[in-house]
């Protein structure tokens, strides 16, 4: 098996396509808002990505149908620039995996046209927040003055940890093929899935892109989101108790 | 060294042949019971698959012979479809050696034909149960259907922390190469061998393979099976205690 | 993605260069003696060294503008060699990694005809020390010799533990080049930033290289390092708490 | 750098060559019976394996003199079998690393023309033993017969735990080789070295060779051996309490 497998069941053209990141993390606020977005906007399935860099099982739904973990890939047809949304399952389960998984993203994005990335997720202060501050990070420094409109915070030492995993990368290796990139990362707690950082951040995206969509059920799209990750979590817990290499597999 | 090497004693033509998969895991239900398969049906060994994947170990017998570790295949000759067993010492040590070793079983099944495979397992649940019942998970939407008439629990929100290792990869992968796939998990503590699990899922299994077998000596097999699994789970203590990098090998 | 990117802003044609390198580890005593240099001297940036064997982050500055982890490669013209840096945000991950980038860091000194190699870095004594006395190592036995007029300890049993990372392995691929290495340690506590362990190793290497250069300012590029490193130290220890493989990714 | 380098100062013409393995590992009683064989018989050392897959440091000798960690072979000329010394500073660091370097010294074996390997290590029982036994394990059949005038404990459940690392793999990776192979566990406490345990094998594995040797010299073998695994267990150590990725290195 080759690292990446990407299968296509529609190879799109598209029209100044952007970029939209929301796998999994703190919070799962990237995850819930993007995820939200696909459903709202009926955004069409094209590709799947499927990777050894994954964690090597399958999830099962509802009916007992077992599917492989993977990311996914949307379009939405629109004015002002077509949309690419990514979703998934999990992010890569270590740094090779993560910068194997976002270099290849690139590659995709790049054969796309993509020239602006937007990636979103949670910012862990680890307690409760009434009104979520949106935190922002981009990769190309003549993008700042245009975001001063919006309400996002830049800089003043936040975020004071950098940004680790695919929301960080993809900024990160964009900017290496002149791709611009924004990072919005909205305060959660960390420990439960969060909507209303999820909508915090949706409705900077939103005003961003000029898009008018309906932000009133993120709290049914959170549980959904939560049902996959406790699965994942789970088994994470499970593989590590059962120790080192004589892993009590479930099978 | 490859990553994976394979061995063949013979190269069998084989006529719609169904491979059944039991490698070692919780309870060591999957492993019990394609072994008892194996010995009954007195199954011919017809290829070992070497790797870097598994533990870099050799398994010493009573007569103190030591042999490396591996994943064995047999066959078996019948109406209705020959059988292919895979067996094994062990489980590959992380995601990315689930996913080698996986894609080139599933290379193999597709050389020799396969176009159905039955993954065995157990089901942790922590305590001990009386009558086992059996979880059921397929990777083709058509199936649940004709596996209706058996005892098989599929969905009601189990196995809520999807399959993880050989028996979920095996469905997944195959589903990308149109096989279809079958996990039978039968419910078990998940700290010791289990043999009555193993005979649930035989009892469904060789119902639905239309097969008749002695389903007594279960007990026996569960015994030998966890001598090895013994050593290995020591090896894994003893490396573990070593700490680190500094591994205090027995050599 | 390369396991190792260079991005070369310049191909500089040097005379005689020697290497200095200074990366993140004990006390940071390495990276504060470089840094400082590279800024006193006004050295040039020419390179930029992006791998997948370091953390899958960015670091996000004061305003807002985030940067992919890497080495960087800065150059300094002067009478009796010119001189390299090698400064970085991280040690790669794991020994592969160590060995890999190492070796990519001697082939561009072979290339640029690199003939010595100073590595820097702390000796972790555990307890606060009023004058830190430095530790050498060296890959050739005929430098011993040459360094005598220095206050440099010596064998004496110390670095009883041998040295790990960056600082040995260029010492160590730097042999099998031809290319004579010497390992300065300052002795620290190992647990915070140590500006006056990093001073002690400079006023060696300076006199070795007939360097005059201003060691009053060290204190200040402690603090801006520190500020950096705990950016890593946060994430990581995130990275560790989220557990195993289903790590709550900032994103 | 490739995985594994191995640099020759000599390719010696071989008669009947017979492999001898003593890296680290319990109790160091394969390591110390090997240098002690090579010292009294003045092998000579005709090559240094470099490898990715060993630790990422060099080793300080008492001059301050340091050198990258590897492995290394020696030959020793004499009627009855010419024979090869393979010793080193440490095994690899995981699984793959071990396959990786087993593999390649079955091939540095079979391109010398040998036959036969003894891999020597020790059997941890955790408590301090007067008259260590001597326990082995074969890889081809028809030996046990012909090892059975030597007080060699074969099987009875012994060693219960298989054979991890270099000495189980030679074992293993030779018999799909023909190579034949004895490997020799010297019952020992665990935690400190073991010059009765070593000297128990080289009793047996001398007289299986017809060697005459002096074996009167084994402890102060032994506190040299330990010398330099002390600084192993000291960084090894150190890595672990710097944690995860953020390790403090050395340097």
């Amino acid at each position: 098996m080759e690292q990446v497998t990407v299968k296509y069941t529609e190879k799109p053209q598209l029209v100044d396509p952007i970029l939209i990141e929301g796998l999994p993390g703190v919070g799962n606020v990237g995850k819930i808002a993007v995820e939200h977005m696909i459903e709202v906007l009926g955004a069409v399935h094209f590709a799947t990505i499927y990777s050894s860099h994954l964690p090597a099982q399958v999830i099962v739904d509802e009916e007992g149908l077992a599917y492989l973990v993977s990311h996914k890939l949307y379009y939405h047809r629109r004015e002002g620039g077509d949309l690419v949304f990514l979703s998934g399952d999990f992010q890569a389960v270590n740094h090779i995996g993560q910068y194997t998984l976002s270099s290849h993203m690139i590659e995709i994005a790049v054969s796309l046209g993509v020239k602006d990335i937007y990636t979103l997720g949670g910012y862990q202060v680890g307690h409760f927040v009434e009104s979520p501050r949106v935190f922002g990070a981009v990769n190309t420094p003549a993008m700042i003055g245009d975001l001063e409109k919006y309400d996002i915070v830049f800089g003043e030492g936040e975020p004071g940890s950098g940004i680790v995993g695919a929301s960080g990368l993809l900024l990160g290796l964009g900017a290496l093929h002149s791709i611009r990139g924004l990072c919005l990362m909205g305060e959660t707690h960390g420990y439960i899935a969060d909507p209303s950082s999820s909508r915090a951040i949706l409705e900077i995206l939103t005003s961003i892109l000029g898009l008018e969509i309906d932000l009133e059920d993120l709290s049914r799209k959170a549980v959904e989101v939560e049902r996959i990750t406790t699965q994942i979590k789970d088994l994470a817990e499970l593989l590590e108790s059962g120790g080192g290499d004589d892993v009590g597999y479930i099978r």
